[in-house]
């Protein structure tokens, strides 16, 4: 199909290394050049309390430069289970502890570019705690919010993420959420 | 909140630019490192035959070595409003082409670390004619499913892709498609 010509990595840092591969096509000889990014990959985690609310978090997000709603998320410590992910994020989060978290589903968030592969859980049981958020994360707003709540923000496009979107049509896929 | 101490630019390519800011936050003085992927964004289309059909394609995804089943998708050229975007991926992807469509809603991809943006549309009267993929396009596969067949892939993990689970969920939200 092709061929690797020459493949160059121009950053590493702690969330992304950007490599650019040239490539040949064997039937054409045609050259073409691949930007990627490489990630470690994620897990989101979906909090849903004893009165059926879905907890939410409303992030400052830099690339953006605005705030968005999103589920819990975080990305993996190298080598890490995404399991292990998902509840660390979910308690330095929210503050919420789970003793029973499942598992909902996996997306690819950019396969054109990028091969961040995010892990999805439910979790319910929830127990309150402390939080303890990194630094960068101390003005992140918890919002715990009913379904029909959810798809209002969703249909006024304050809700815009594509993690978020996808772990609701999960919920619905296995019928924990009925819309 | 924060200020921003230097910013560099360590890659600029045809579809990401990598940015490397360093921050320091008001409060605490402290510092960090926010390395940001600079995409143009771009759009996403959900072709529906006359059948009720929904067409995909199945294609290389070069980051992830993988063949992944997707709605046809592409980024935006330059200042591109984002419905023409979607009418000539639409063409180039599938062969179709079509004088009705309409705008469903926006994801951002990976708002963690990325700035893109996807607009997402339906595309509806499909009138079929000759496909006209770009180079590494050419082993594109076409595929029209039914829903029904669409969320069978979906529960074994053969689509896995966020921005077409996002487009379903949305066609769900509108009442075009129902489960």
């Amino acid at each position: 199909m092709y061929k690797l010509i020459s493949s160059k990595v121009y950053y590493e840092g702690k969330v992304l290394k950007l490599q650019v591969d040239e490539i040949e096509y064997e039937t054409t000889k045609n050259k073409g050049i691949r930007e990627i990014a490489i990630h470690p990959g994620g897990a989101v985690i979906v909090p849903i309390t004893d009165e059926g609310k879905l907890v939410l978090v409303k992030q400052f997000r830099y690339p953006l430069q605005n705030d968005l709603i999103e589920f819990p998320a975080g990305k993996l410590d190298k080598n890490e289970d995404p399991l292990i992910c998902a509840k660390r994020e979910l308690e330095e989060e929210t503050g919420y502890s789970s003793d029973k978290i499942s598992y909902l589903g996996k997306i690819y968030t950019a396969p054109g570019y990028c091969t961040e592969l995010l892990n999805i859980f439910v979790a319910e049981n929830l127990k309150s705690g402390n939080h303890n958020r990194e630094e960068g994360e101390k003005e992140m707003q918890i919002l715990e919010l009913s379904l029909s709540e959810i798809i209002e923000l969703i249909k006024e496009e304050q809700i815009v993420d594509s993690k978020t979107i996808s772990a609701l049509f999960f919920l619905k896929l296995k019928g924990i959420i009925k819309f």
